[in-house]
C-alpha cells in the first residue's frame, strides 16, 4: 500500500500557539507523532508535510495523485479561496480527504464554503487533532 | 454511559433501495446491526431510530439531551431547511455530531447549507454508512 | 394497473372555505367525488389522502413508489419548502404530477420557486379543480 | 367559439430533430395533426403558427385577444427574456395556456423564471406532446 | 367570547430549561398558570397548547379561526420556515398575534424573517413571558 | 421614577389624516392625550415629541437615555434608514421599546428591516394606537 | 431642422384598450394627431412609427442617427430587455429622450431598471400622452 | 389656483458652482427667477425652496400637500435613502413631479433606485434647468 | 466542405462608424471583403450575413446547422440576452464559434455574460476584426 | 493657510461615555483639546464642530470647500447612509480627510461601506483619538 | 522582436494526463514543441514557462512587461480567483493574450467569471492546443 | 522595542514603475530610505521586505508575530483575496497596521473589500507613501 500523505496548509504550523480556543492546544507535531504511532501499527508508511504556499500543496497533490496515495489534506484557509486545489485532486485524480480541526459551519460565512470539499472523497471537521485520525481510520477501512 | 443516540430523518428509511448510485446498497437495517455490534463490542448500548416527521426528531433530540447521551444525527433533508433542529440541539444542550452517507458539497448546492452543523460538535460526510462507523469513534474517543 | 394516489398537502382540507377568490368554492371533497367517478369510468382505483403533515406526505409518496403508483401530487405550501419532499419521489422512484390550483407564478414571490417540480414528471398549476382531472389525463395517457 | 390559437416560440420548428433526449421525437406537424383531429371532433377550428421572431408573437396574441379566441402558448426560450410577450397578454386580454413540452423545472436555472407564466389563465409543463393536448381539454372545458 | 387559543411551536416545552440567557428562567408551565390567572379574572376561557410538529400547530390555528377565537402564536423555529403557517391563518381567517420571547431582530440573520408575520394582526417581540401578557392584553382591548 | 419619554419620527405628525386606511383615525394628540391620562393615573410623568429631523431623534434619545427614562419610539420611515438611532440607542444606554401603528411587515418590503430593532428591548408592530399602550404596559411592568 | 422621430415599441398599437387604469384612453393615433399639430404649429416635420418587432426600432433608430435627426423613443418592454437598442443609439450617435406613460416606477420591479436610459438625453415618464408632448417640447428647446 | 411648490433638497444651492460638467453653469438662482418669469406670465404664484435638511423637505411637503398645491421636488441625493420624503407625499396626499438635472441613470448604480418615484405623478430627469421648465408645463397641463 | 457561415447580429452593420475607439474603423464590409479573399485562397465557400432581428439569426443558425455549416457568430448585444440563440445552436446542432471585436469582460458588467458561449465551440474576444480571421483559422483547421 | 476644519456627525458628542469598549474614554472635547495645542504649534487654526444633523454637515463641507479649508470628517453612522455627504464634497470640492475611531471594518456588516470614501482624499480608522492626529499630521504634509 | 512569452499557471503540467474528456491528451510539451516550431518558421524567439505557483506568474509577467515582450497567459484556475494577475499585466503594461483550452464558460459557474480578461488585450478559449496557435498568430498579426 | 516590520505583497515592486497616475512616482525604495531616515531618527530598527508570494508574506507575519514586533502592512491585490493572511495575523496575534497608497474605495468595487482589515490594528489608505509615514507615526505613539 502507498504511503498515507497528510498534507497541512497554511498557518497550520501555528498549532498550538495558534488561538487555542478554537483550535486546542496540540501542536502539528503532536499530531504527527500520534499519526505515525498509528501507521506503524498499521504497517503503512506516513508522508507529513505542511505549507504555507499553495504551489507546494498543489505539486504534493499532483504527486500523491501520480503514486495512487490516499490524501487526508487540511488546506487551512485555502479551503475557501483556491480553485486551484479543486483542479489539482480533479486533475491529478487524487483520493482526498478533507479534514479541518475546528468546524468550519460554526465560525464566520467566508468559512462556510469550500472550494476543496466537492473533489473530496469526504469531509470530517470539528474534532480537533481526532479529525485526522478518523480520516485515517477511514483511508485504512478503504483498503 | 449513557445509551449512544443514531437518530435519522426522512427517506434514511429507503437507504439501499433508493438511489444506490449516490448512497450505496447497505440498508438501514444493515448499518443499525453493524452500530449495535460495535457498541456491544465496547459495551455501550444504543438507540436507533428514524422518522419521516421533523418533530420526532426534534422530540428525540430533547430526550437525548436530557439524558447526557451523545447523538449521532443524520437529518437526511432537514439539514438544510429546519431551524427547528438547531434549536432542538441548542436547547437541549445535546451533544451531536452530524453525519451523511453522501458528500453534500458535491451535489445540488441547495444541499451545501446546513442549518445543523453550527450546533453540531463536528461533521462526518462522504464515507456511506462508513460516516456512522467514524462518527461513533468519535463519540468513544470523547468518553 | 395500480390506483392512482391522489395526495394532498397542508390545508388543502380548507378548500372551499378558504380564501375563495384565490382557490375557488369547491371543497377538497367535490374534487375527491368527481375524481372518483372519472376513475371508476376509467376503470381505475383511487387513493386519495390529506394531511397536514410532511411527515405523512412522504411516507404515502414512498408507499405509492413502492407500489409503482402513479402520483398526483398537491404539495400546497410544502411546494416551497420541502427538500424532504424532493427526496421522498427522487428515492422511491414515484412517477409524480405536480398539481395546483392557484398559478403559483401569479402570486407572491415565495411561491415561484418549487422544489418538487425537478422530481416530477410534469407540473399543471393555475385552473382550480380542473388541474387534477388535467393530471388525470395525463396519468391515464401513460398508461 | 372563436378558433382556438396554438402558438409557437423560437426553434419550435426543430421539434423532433432537437435533442430527441429533452424533447421527443415527435415533430410540431405531429402535434399539429394531432390537434387538428381533436379540434374537428370537438367542431372547433385551429389556428396554428410558429415563428422565430418575438414581433409575430405579439402580433399573434394581439389578434388572438381582439377575436376572445383562447391562446394555446408554447413561448420557447422568449419564456424566460419576453416581457413583452406578458404585456402583450395583459394588453390584449388574451387567455392564454402557456405549455411546455418539458419540465422546465428540472433543467438549468434560466429557464426556471418565466415571464409569461404570471399573465396566463394556467400552465402545463413537462408531457411533451402530450402537454398540448392537455391544455386543448383545458380550453373546451372552459367553454 | 369564544376562548383565547395560545399555540407554541417547536422547543418551546423546553423553556426555562433551555438557554436562560436568551430565554430566561420561566417554564412554560408558568407562563400557562399566569394567563390562567388573567383569563379567569376576565372570564375568559384559555386554551394552551405546545407541539413540535407543523401539522399540529396547523390543525389548531385551522380549528381556532373555525370558532372565531383570537390566536397568540409563538411559532418557535417555524417561524422563519414555514409558509403553511401563514396559509393556515389566511385560509382559516384566524385573527392571531405573533409574540417571540426573545428580541428575535437581535439575533442571527435567519431570525429576523418571519412567514408569519404578514397574516398576522401584530407582533410582539423582546419582553419574554411579558410578551405573552401585553399579547392576552391585546385580544382582550379588542373585544 | 423618570418621566416616560415617547419619541416620535418623520410625518407622524400627519396621523389621522395620513392614509386612514393603513393608519387609522386617531391623531397624534390623541394618543398623547390617552397616554397622558395612564400615567396620571400611574403617577408617572410623560413627555411626548414630534419630529420631522433625524437630529432632534437622536438628541432626544440621548437626553433619555441620560435621564435614565424608559423610552417609547415610533421612529416613522427612519426605522428602515437610520443606523445613528441605533448608535444613539447603543451608545446613550437608552433603554427603548420600538413600536409601529401598522404591521410593518405586512407592506413593502423596503419596510421589513428595522435598524433599530437590535438595539431596542423589544418590539410591538401593528396594533394601531394600541401599540403605545401596550408599550406603555411594558415600560410599566418592568419597573 | 430635420424631421421628429417618435418611434413607439411592442404593443403601444394597444393603446387605449390596453388596461385603460394604467395607460388611459387616448390611442396612438390620438397622440401621433396631436404631436402633428404641435409639429406643424412649429414648422417641423413628424416621423411617427409602431412595431412589435426590436430589429425594426434598432433599424429607425440609426436612420435617424444617420439623419441627426431627434428622437423620441418610447420602447416598450423593450426598455427593460433591450441592451441592443442601448447600443443602437450609443453606435448611431442619436439624440434620444426616452418617454414613457405610466410611471415605471411604481410598477413591478422588473419595470424598474431601463437599459435605454443611460445611452439617452433624458427620461419622462408617468405623465400619459402628455410625456410625449412635453418630449416635444425638450426637443424644441434644445434647437 | 395654488401657488406651485418648487422644492430643492441638499446641495442644490451649490448649482452652478458644483461639477459643471453634470450640472449645467445656470445657478439655483436663475431657475428661480426663469421660473418666476414662467409663472408670472401663466398667472400662478411660485414657492421657491432649498435646504441641506431632510426635515424641511418633510415639513414643506405635508404643507403644500395641506395647501392642494402642485409640488415640483428636486430631492438631491436624498431621492436615493428617504423612505420618509415617499411617506410624505403618501400621507399628504401631495401631487409631486420628481425632477432631476441629470440624467441619474448614466450615472453611479448607487442613483438609480428613487424611494421618490412610486409615489410621483411622473418624472422627469436629464434635461438641466429645462427639466423644471417642463414640470411647470406638465403642473399648468394638468390644471 | 460546406460554406462558412459568418453571421452578424445588431448594429453590427454600423461598424466603422460605430464608436471607433471601441470597434476600429474597418467596417462590415472590409470585414467581409478579407474574409472572402481568404476563403477564396482555400477553396472555401462563404456566406456573410447581418441583421438586426433575432429571428433572423436563428433561422440562418437552423439552415448552417442543417448544412454541416460551420459558423462564426457575432452576437452583437444579443450575447447577452438571447436564450433563443442557445436554443438555436443546441437544437440545430450547429457547430459554432463565437466571436467578438471587443474585449467584452473589460466593458460593462452587462456585457460579461453570455448565453451563447455555453453552446459554442470556442470564443475569441478583443482582437477588432482579426477576431473573425483568427475564427475562420480555426474553421479550417478543424476540417 | 486656511483653518482646518474638524467636522464630527451624529453621536459623537457621546464620546467617551458611550460604549468605552469601543470608543475609548477620551472625551470629544479631549480630542479638541489637543488638536488645538498641535494646531496652535504648528501656526494653524482649527474650526472643530459636532453636531447630529446631516443638514449641518453638508452645510459646514461646502463652507470649508468654499473657504479651500482642508477637513478631517468623522461621519459617525452616516458614513454608511448619506450619498449626500458624498455630494457636498464633490460639489463644494472640498479636501477631505475621512477618520473613525473604532475599526468599523472588524464591526457588524452594515458599517463595512462607506458612502463618503470614494470622495476623500484618504481614510484612516480604528486608532481611536490617534486617528484625528495622524490626519491632521496628513494635513499638515500636504502644505 | 522579443521573444513571446507563453506563461502557464498551476496544474496546467498535468495536461494530457488530466480530465482528458475535457482537456484532451496533448501534453504541455507537445505544445511546447509545436509552439516552437512555428516560431521559429516565424523567425520568432520562444520563452515558455508552467509553475504552479502566483508569484511565479505574477514575476514573469513583470519580467515580459519590462521587456516589452508580448505574453500568451493561460492562467489556469488563477484566472478566476488572483487579483495580483491582473495588477501585475496593468502594473507591468504587459501585452497579454489570455487562452484557456477549455470552453470556460460551458462549465462549472465558478470559471465564468476572470479577473484577468478586463487587462488582456483578447481572450481565446475552448479550441484545446489550438488555443495558443491562434494566440501566436494574433501576436505574429500584431507586429 | 524590537523592530518595526514593513510588508509589501505583490507587484509592489513595480512602484513608481506602475500606473504613476494612481500610485505616484516614488518607488518602493524611495520609501524604505525615508522611513530608515525616520526609524534612525527615533532610535529603532527596520525590516522592510516585499515579495509577490502569498506564502512569504504569511511566514513573515508569523515571524513579526512571534517577535512581538508591530507590522506595517501593504497587501496589495491579496488584501482582497487572502484569508490565509487573516488567519496568519489573528494566529500570530501579530499587531498590523495596514496601509495603501491608493484609496481602494474610489477604485473598482472588488477592491472594497478586505479580508485583513478585521484583523489590523487600523486602516490609512489613500495617502500614498505618506500612508506608510503615519502608519510609522501610530506604531510609535503606541509604544
Amino acid at each position: 500500500m502507498p504511503a498515507v500523505h497528510v498534507l497541512n496548509g497554511p498557518n497550520l504550523n501555528l498549532l498550538g500557539k495558534r488561538e487555542p480556543a478554537i483550535y486546542g492546544t496540540a501542536t502539528l507535531d503532536d499530531i504527527r507523532t500520534e499519526l505515525d504511532q498509528r501507521c506503524k501499527a498499521r504497517g503503512v508508511d506516513l508522508v507529513f508535510r505542511q505549507s504555507n504556499f499553495e504551489g507546494d500543496l498543489i505539486t504534493w497533490i499532483q504527486e500523491a495523485g501520480a503514486a495512487r496515495a490516499p490524501v487526508i489534506l487540511n488546506p487551512g484557509a485555502l479551503t475557501h479561496t483556491s480553485i486551484a486545489l479543486y483542479d489539482a485532486i480533479k486533475g491529478a485524480e487524487a483520493s482526498v480527504i478533507e479534514v479541518h480541526l475546528s468546524n468550519i459551519h460554526a465560525r464566520e460565512s467566508f468559512r462556510h464554503h469550500s472550494y476543496v470539499s466537492p473533489a473530496a472523497r469526504g469531509i470530517i471537521a470539528g474534532f480537533g487533532p481526532l479529525s485526522y485520525f478518523l480520516a485515517l481510520e477511514a483511508v485504512l477501512a478503504s483498503i
